[in-house]
């Protein structure tokens, strides 16, 4: 298995790339990972580039890029927004939206929403870390924290927004995302306590807000976020043809 | 909100129910509910049954039974079998497969899989707290971790096996569970490391196995089970139809 890491810097054939203390300590101290090891490096425009190491410094690396592996590719446009949790569940989101493919994560402050501060920068660093496991070859972008007015305001008009709603009429969320297939797209999740009534009326009456049931078990807001996404890549996104695999996971059966 | 408790005890009218020291603590001290206060009582056989806290004893309580609060409904007929993953991660699979649903969770030791020990008390009481939260009106059996050979044996040869699988053909998720829509069905999820190529030809060869693909982005242990899982729900399970709403919650709106 070749460690793959998020760079900033642009990628191409003969370049050199000087990894930062964290990611040298991934590769040294945690991969294990010595000179002349191969690396895969990827920047969210320039596909994935092979490199080796190069040079292992006191507190950095260079890494010498050899050849592109994989062209980049689009993502599938599917966007998050969310009510904040707790500690553990809100980084839980982060981590498992960015493995099914999320291009945008949207904190959202609704009524009930506990933490009213988020870390954002927290948030990055766990959605990196997730994209370099998952073999995707972006990241996704965290938006700053906005009020659910305001960012309903913001709100793209031909993007539709399939909202999580625990009460009321809601389509069943396979229907609801088959419906709308090929369209721009986003998911709300509201906080643990639930939207307010008010909050659940106003989104109902946006044009672009598709209200959906994710079944009879009431689930927590972590829990409602990942079934959402996954049931859209499945019926709507990426995961819905046969060639749709993890690539490279072939030479492992031979 | 009315906190639900799991008990072993059966439930009908007039009945009056013993809770243990954790259950005390927790109705007392976590959920602050007074003398009088309404609880709901499930088996997992005899519906949800309404009481209320009727004695605190120093470290148990008494509940009295009033009236059945929905009858029983058969759970979606769905099996989990999982190579055990490290603690907050099998963790999470118990919980996380408990909301959505899972009527049986089976440890399956691969070749690859790490822990070679699993806490099966633990897992059973994360279920049951799941279960507890998720409205659910039963728990999860949890089954002894078995070895995968012998588990194959024992697989009902009438139930569906939807294994993930990262390499080597596989049938998209959604196409799959449509296509074997109403028959009893379970998932296999391999180890952090994957099949070894052995297990997963020998997986292939079976006439019950149905080889899925969750898409091209290379998915944790515990984030495919909870993507397999949701799909099955929402396309072959219980989340397809309009009506199939948590309970209750239409209460919130007004």
């Amino acid at each position: 298995m070749i460690p793959r890491l998020f760079v900033a810097a642009s990628l191409g054939q003969g370049q050199r790339i000087t990894l930062d203390a964290d990611r040298t300590h991934y590769i040294k101290n945690v991969m294990r990972r010595a000179l002349g090891d191969a690396v895969g490096l990827f920047n969210g425009r320039d596909g994935e580039w092979l490199g080796h190491i190069d040079i292992y410094g006191r507190n950095s690396a260079e890494i010498a890029l050899n050849s592109q592996r994989r062209p980049q590719l689009a993502s599938p446009d599917i966007w998050l927004a969310f009510a904040p949790v707790k500690r553990a569940r809100i980084d839980f989101i982060a981590e498992k939206a960015t493995e099914l493919g999320v291009s945008l994560l949207w904190p959202v402050m609704t009524r009930r929403a506990e933490p009213s501060r988020v870390n954002i920068e927290r948030l990055t660093n766990i959605a990196v870390e997730a994209a370099e496991q998952t073999e995707r070859l972006d990241i996704p972008v965290v938006r700053d924290a906005t009020q659910l007015d305001k960012m309903l305001a913001e709100w793209p008009r031909d993007r539709k927004l399939f909202v999580c709603a625990e009460a009321g009429e809601a389509l069943p969320v396979a229907e609801a995302m088959v419906a709308h297939k090929g369209m721009p797209a986003g998911i709300l999740i509201g906080p643990e306590g639930g939207f307010a009534p008010a909050e659940l009326d106003a989104l109902r009456k946006l044009p672009f807000v598709v209200a959906i049931g994710l079944g009879p078990r009431l689930l927590r807001a972590e829990t409602a976020a990942v079934v959402a996404l996954a049931c859209w890549q499945a019926l709507a996104g990426d995961g819905a043809t046969v060639d749709s695999r993890p690539p490279f996971r072939n030479e492992f059966l031979s």
